[in-house]
């Protein structure tokens, strides 16, 4: 059986010209950007292309990027660049971040920094106003993420930061998700800074960047040479940045078009259920979402059997929930949302992108149908 | 001319099977670890493989590694890890570490650590004593370099570990400049917390690694998912950690070997600055160092004028020293080592490497000789 690989928001296959960008820096091109020498002008170039390529995608200048090697990084550098040392400064977030926002923030919790978690509605949204509303003299910064990684929803960051804007509290957004499969636009967000994630839009794993408007004042969370604007050091990692600017500028190259083509596909998916007679529910059904994201709960099912079942028919997705012996935990999205249990515990994610063909998605269709005969 | 690089404490070229060991996780298996399918189990495997080869080269189980993005990193990781939020807290290192080092050290005496930055003499080398006794009952963690980046002397490591053990007091030991070019174990060394670099060990740049002994609680820098014990969030970066991991197994193989053929390459080169009459002195000099490092300070000489003449020969070195107009900015290591200015001013780093020959080592000698002509 030909395997499928539906897990896109997971991770995402390296495209062969990201790679052909990579491969000089694995090889002749190994200098150091910093050296002075003929062995640096090269890296030095590849980083500066890459960071022009990055800026151009979410529509600002060069200067603004910085590298990073991850954007799990990003989202710490940010909420701890703002909020380290600061006890008895607020940092609002919503419930349904990434594990990186959540976990920074319990730190920072820890440290004395009061935060407030926002929840969403049954469609995974958080409420601007709630936001907003949550905000005081003492906040110090706001973080809300652009798509959610799970549901695919998208998050009203501009409301938000067009709010907040006028009161001087700072926006982050984890666009993670999102940059690559939707237009994105920093100005147009109107946030002060943005995190974006290398292996989420086809470059390699161990690099990111985190975007900042003009006039930020941060403290870095890698102190050493002079790196980054000074933002970030260590010596770059110039291979995997030149991919990273690659992967931007293919995204820049066709994104709405080929986020229609990526739509056109879940419509395809959906219908393919129907054609089942699955039981299920689409979570986030009712607002905007990613075009290349179904997060799908199967009544009365458990997401851990369909996901045994789906590997052993070859297919990839990631599940909404696990099971630990006789308990099951539901993802920290499906719990903020307040999904009903008969729906949650079933539930899985469907992700695609550049490489999934209708074919494709109708192999995933036939094999579900099958694992679910099978549970059925 | 036939370029020749001699600046490999910069940065090392890219090993071939290194890249060979990087290059199937920028293409088929591109998974995340993390994944609980198919394709998560290669790039998990592998991460695995590469955690034993790196804790096998500094003599330690694969479960005290934790992989970083680089040196830096894993330096900020310890000193901010035992130091952050302890203001009053002390912290010892020595006047010749690596900037990360210093400035990650700077950055916690504004948060009200105490920090002693031990001097060394003229030959670069700190007197383990003066290190033992600057340590008080409020010292946090000590951080000593092994292999000066500059000079190439050794630090008296295992003599401060030794001393400290018995009371309790942590040692983090910085041997990104040591690992892969002269034997390195860490139970040998006795310290807590050991740094090595990727880009350092003919490994991409973007990847290094953290080696902790067992038991250490640590704080992590960068919080999230679970990756690395916990210690280190973030998506791994598979395709350079996997490059790490077959960096460290090829200086495993022939460590001593290889060493002592650079030391002989270093002997060939003094032998041809004799042979040119250059009037030269060799930092550190009388102490141990690393085998393919010269720090050679030409008399009153600029080290601006010898980079440059060396450029237009394609040769490539680093400098000791920066001029600014008129003014001459010794590099950190000289100015603590008191060298002399007439010396210091035209100090230039040679570096070299297992790409380089005894036929390399001749034309640097003659391309010098020309620049030492144009400049007498």
């Amino acid at each position: 059986m030909r395997p499928i690989y539906f897990d896109y928001n997971a991770t995402t296959p390296v495209l062969p010209p990201v790679r052909a960008a990579v491969l000089p820096y694995l090889g002749e091109q190994f200098g150091n950007p910093s050296s002075g020498h003929a062995w640096g002008v090269a890296p030095k170039r590849a980083v500066a292309i890459a960071r022009e390529q990055v800026g151009r995608l979410v529509g600002v200048g060069a200067g603004q990027v910085v590298f990073t090697s991850c954007a799990t990084e990003s989202i710490n550098t940010v909420l701890k660049g703002l909020l380290g040392q600061r006890a008895g400064k607020s940092l609002v977030i919503t419930a349904v971040e990434h594990p990186a926002t959540l976990a920074a923030a319990a730190f920072l919790q820890e440290q004395g920094v009061r935060v407030t978690r926002v929840p969403v509605d049954g469609e995974g949204v958080v409420d601007p106003a709630a936001v907003i509303d949550a905000c005081g003299g003492n906040t110090a910064l706001v973080s809300v993420m652009l798509a959610n990684n799970e549901t695919g929803a998208l998050q009203p960051v501009a409301e938000i930061a067009a709010a907040l804007g006028d009161r001087g509290i700072p926006v982050h957004c984890d666009a993670s998700q999102a940059v690559g499969k939707i237009p994105v636009d920093m100005r147009q967000l109107g946030v002060q800074y943005l995190t974006l994630a290398g292996h989420k839009l086809y470059a390699p794993k161990g690099v990111g960047a985190l975007v900042l408007s003009p006039g930020q004042n941060l403290t870095p969370l890698l102190h050493g040479g002079g790196q980054e604007h000074g933002l970030r050091a260590g010596t770059e990692n110039v291979a995997l940045v030149a991919g990273l600017g690659a992967a931007c500028a293919l995204a820049s190259a066709d994104l709405e078009v080929e986020g229609e083509r990526q739509r056109g596909l879940g419509l395809r998916l959906l219908q393919g259920l129907e054609r089942l007679g699955a039981d299920y529910r689409l979570h986030s059904a009712g607002v905007p979402r990613l075009p290349q994201t179904l997060f799908i709960g199967f009544r009365g099912l458990a997401a851990g059997d369909l996901l045994s079942g789906l590997v052993g028919h070859d297919v990839a997705v990631s599940g909404g929930a696990a099971c630990h012996g006789a308990e099951t935990t539901l993802s920290h999205v499906l719990e903020a949302m307040g999904t009903p249990a008969e729906y949650a515990r079933g539930t899985l994610r469907f992700s695609w992108g550049r490489g999934t063909t209708g074919e494709d998605v109708d192999q995933v269709v036939e094999r579900l149908g099958r694992v679910l005969g099978s549970l059925g």
